[in-house]
């Protein structure tokens, strides 16, 4: 196993701290300090180890899979055991308890996974389906199995990814469960189509894994999340295997889909899916502003869409975010957007004197047959009256060619001590403003958090008529020694203090194990007995991704 | 009971035959007849009478209800057993031994609905919801009760019909299921909103109905359907009330919401309903065609959907549609509709000279702070592709005029021996010109229909990316003796071609008694035993609309 297998993306890419350096001087001088790599793995885990009596009573039970369709190697183990957040990461280098499936079982084919579904669940062997790996909020954690035999297996579903059938005529596609973005976008490029889904994740995450997590991409103000883009589903279940409706507005019966975007695995296994595709646009228009105020630009986004304008990529940065970029943002000495973005903020501190919170704003306009010109001049023609100015769009081309580096900073910023995680929610626009402000409040307050060192930064990535989706980054100095403590207790203080001031616990990061807590006292009661029986039928014994969700 | 009382709509606008002589000369003529009238539903129907000792223990039943609020009027019981469907009129007509409830309960109040379907429960009283009770497919069809003291109510929840709450910042308004089209969007109207939805039943059907048959409107192509404007929803039911998630696009587990969009009332009484809300459009402006084809139209219309336009309303008519509206449609003597249609197609029969099919298309598109103009004009510069024409945009303002009238055209009609139903699907694009060929052909040779002298017309008036709603009108003299099993011939002989070539029993008018045979065909094995698990846990007692769906 490479030393760096548990970082982010693709090795070649890999960063350093020195690759960092207005972010490292910037981090140290706050802080008083001196980063040093501190941070690793271990080469061997203390993960329970596998008997052969286990692993012989597997090899019996999925007999028919061919020999690579099976692993029993620990760093596979490891590997499918955890997802990629800060959390995760930090239990990798703190060893910290991590429970494994004794078995990685790797279908190409539906048959293999209805197999595998059928010898799991005649067996009592637990399986939780994996995808791309890159879940931020535990869902792959797992638990120890209390049935007898305890026998727990990962499905990993990425090589069951091929392209099944696109129909152009009618803009849907095909897929299995388990391609790629990237892959998955090609095939669609290449005949002059999208699917207009990019999650920070995209490189790595898969469309299955997409429709568990009710993932939104950067662009879904326009493409919709994927519980939009979803049209029909494959589902390979216990008792069978589950198509749903033909037709999502049709008028016959009830459409089960839904039932299983969200679904995290507790149901079946998403097997294959079908997605809305748009042609591909042939070109895209920015629109990037600055805003005296947080509240300012969130209004005029608020205004936006109640008027029905669908930009793809919405983002608006809050004072400490924008200010941070245009500290740090940019690691090379091209001229770029941040120097850009300074200039910016120095006009803008000129022409409004007494407004020093500047927040940065890009909008992104996909336009293919008919011009989306009236758009992004009523777009523009509003901003005024929130007290912004229309700033150059090279800030906003800067941050689409980025958009999908920031994991890798991540990775580098653990290695040194650096705490930093993220978090989200969807707010209606009314409690956008409190949200933000008892972030702020109850964080500056937080021990774990190191108060005022600490860094907070807030954005809105995904505009609807009623509300918005709140992205907050958070940066300390780790505890050391106590770190697991530490990231307990910001999530519990950042998920409380969301749901209090009326968040919900995630817009596109899913429940897991991380968000459960909330999930569970949120739900609803009589909903909750409708989920368990859906449950008792699906997955009679139990082997479905035991403990996510309501199980 | 005022003789007019089984008819559509508003005593005052009731029609007559002689309010229609252009198409009473036409038909008169094809069918070489004088049309009398014939047909009327009885003073007295043969139900089943009420026993006093029944009557008595409902009372008890339903004690604390004010009496008011509860009703064994046979008038009552003979109004809330049947929808508005030609079937449903002629079995009136016909005293076609139509089973009733026993009592009709008329809730004001969400205690009051909380009160009935637990006491309906907790006595084994089957509760049939109806709202407008404007449903064609036989939605409201009752069985007779199989449990051993056989009691029906129909809970009717026209007086359940308030406002609970606009929220203007978030584009969302809350309302009590029962309300009906026309105050719902009086109410937002005077806020300056609207729900955009727009059935021809818009005047006498309730939002509940629109909600648990997944209606459609006539503007849905914009506004969306029903599944797609509802937000959240609070059910009552057996055993305990249901709200849906806050949000419907975050990522917090499963969305029941969808669950009992298309219910039927099967899972419990819909009872508060939160839609999203739009701006009210300042403009609309229309764009009318003509296609030498109905296939060509088609094929426009598919293009467009591929490349996101978004008009509200869309009509393409086929050429049968298009000539009897150019010899019929418009029966009074001012500049109209029909007039300019008239010539239209002159000028476009001289223009191409070999196409004798002139096909009418309307499509408009509502323009509220930004311009819709790019949109039309690409709509407009691809009408050439298809060999089209313009036409002049009144033709799309008098059909927006008469659009909620043609229910009173139908029960006229069916007085005087006349056979007229009306049936959709939603098809793929590919399979548009199957299902309309297949359903010439074999309507042509269909005794039920009188072959060659029935009338069989076409249009198509909800577009999407993959596939498009057909709606067909049928018209031809009634069998005498026979009406009802000439009904059911037909509806099998067009289910079955629809079905076959590839489209779902329903759009928009939902499933009913009328489409369950097919619905259960098509229906998924495992997906229903999911839907039975739902039922069992949510209506244990099987009392909510017994026979309907899947139960």
């Amino acid at each position: 196993m490479n030393k760096d297998w548990w970082k982010w993306g693709d090795p070649t890419e890999l960063k350093h701290m020195n690759d960092y350096p207005k972010a490292k001087a910037f981090l140290e001088d706050l802080w008083k300090t001196n980063f040093k790599h501190e941070y690793s793995p271990p080469n061997k885990f203390s993960i329970e180890p596998l008997t052969e009596k286990k692993k012989d009573t597997l090899k019996d039970i999925f007999a028919s899979l061919t020999s690579k369709k099976i692993s029993f190697r620990d760093e596979e183990r490891v590997r499918v055991a955890l997802g990629k957040s800060y959390y995760d990461v930090i239990r990798l280098c703190k060893d910290d308890k991590i429970v494994t499936p004794d078995v990685v079982l790797a279908p190409t084919t539906n048959e293999d996974i209805e197999y595998i579904v059928k010898q799991a669940n005649d067996h009592q062997v637990k399986l939780i389906p994996v995808g791309g790996g890159t879940n931020v909020v535990g869902a792959l954690t797992m638990q120890e199995n209390n049935s007898k035999n305890n026998l727990k297996a990962t499905i990993n579903l990425l090589n069951y990814n091929k392209l099944i059938h696109i129909d152009e005529a009618h803009l849907t596609a095909t897929f299995q469960a388990g391609i790629l973005g990237p892959a998955l976008e090609k095939i669609l490029n290449e005949k002059g189509f999208t699917l207009g889904h990019f999650p920070q994740s995209f490189e790595y995450s898969t469309l299955g894994g997409w429709v568990v997590t009710r993932s939104a991409g950067q662009e879904s103000s326009y493409y919709g999340k994927i519980e939009d883009i979803v049209e029909q589903i494959k589902v390979v279940t216990p008792i069978g295997t589950l198509h749903s409706n033909d037709y999502t507005h049709d008028a016959s019966g009830v459409n089960l889909l839904q039932l299983f975007v969200g679904s995290e695995g507790v149901f079946g296994v998403v097997s294959e899916v079908k997605v809305k595709i748009k042609k591909l646009p042939k070109s895209s228009r920015w629109l990037t502003a600055l805003f005296p105020s947080f509240e300012a630009g969130a209004n005029y986004l608020n205004e936006l869409t109640q008027n029905d304008l669908k930009p793809s990529v919405v983002r608006l940065s809050d004072a400490n975010e924008t200010l941070l970029f245009a500290k740090i943002g940019s690691e090379h000495n091209e001229v770029s957007f941040i120097d850009n973005l300074k200039k910016e903020i120095q006009k803008f501190v000129l022409q409004w004197k007494n407004l020093t919170e500047p927040c940065v704003m890009i909008m992104r306009f996909d336009q293919n047959k008919y011009s989306v010109s009236p758009q992004i001049l009523y777009a523009k023609s509003l901003i005024e009256k929130y007290k912004g100015i229309v700033a150059p769009s090279i800030i906003g081309e800067k941050w689409a060619i980025n958009r999908f580096k920031s994991p890798y900073m991540r990775d580098t910023f653990v290695e040194h001590g650096i705490y930093i995680d993220t978090m989200e929610t969807l707010v209606h626009w009314k409690d956008v403003q409190q949200v933000h402000q008892a972030l702020t409040k109850n964080l500056k307050k937080s021990k774990a958090f190191n108060k005022e060192q600490g860094l907070f930064m807030a954005h809105i990535s995904h505009v609807y008529p009623n509300a918005a989706c709140m992205y907050f980054t958070l940066v300390t100095p780790m505890h050391r020694g106590n770190e697991i403590e530490q990231w307990h207790e910001i999530k519990e203080l950042v998920s409380q203090t969301i749901v209090l001031n009326g968040g919900t616990i995630s817009h596109h990061h899913s429940i897991g194990a991380d968000h459960q807590k909330w999930y569970l006292r949120n739900a609803d009661p009589v909903g909750l007995q409708v989920l368990k029986s859906i449950k008792k039928i699906l997955d009679p014994n139990g082997i479905l991704n035991p403990g996510k969700l309501f199980t």
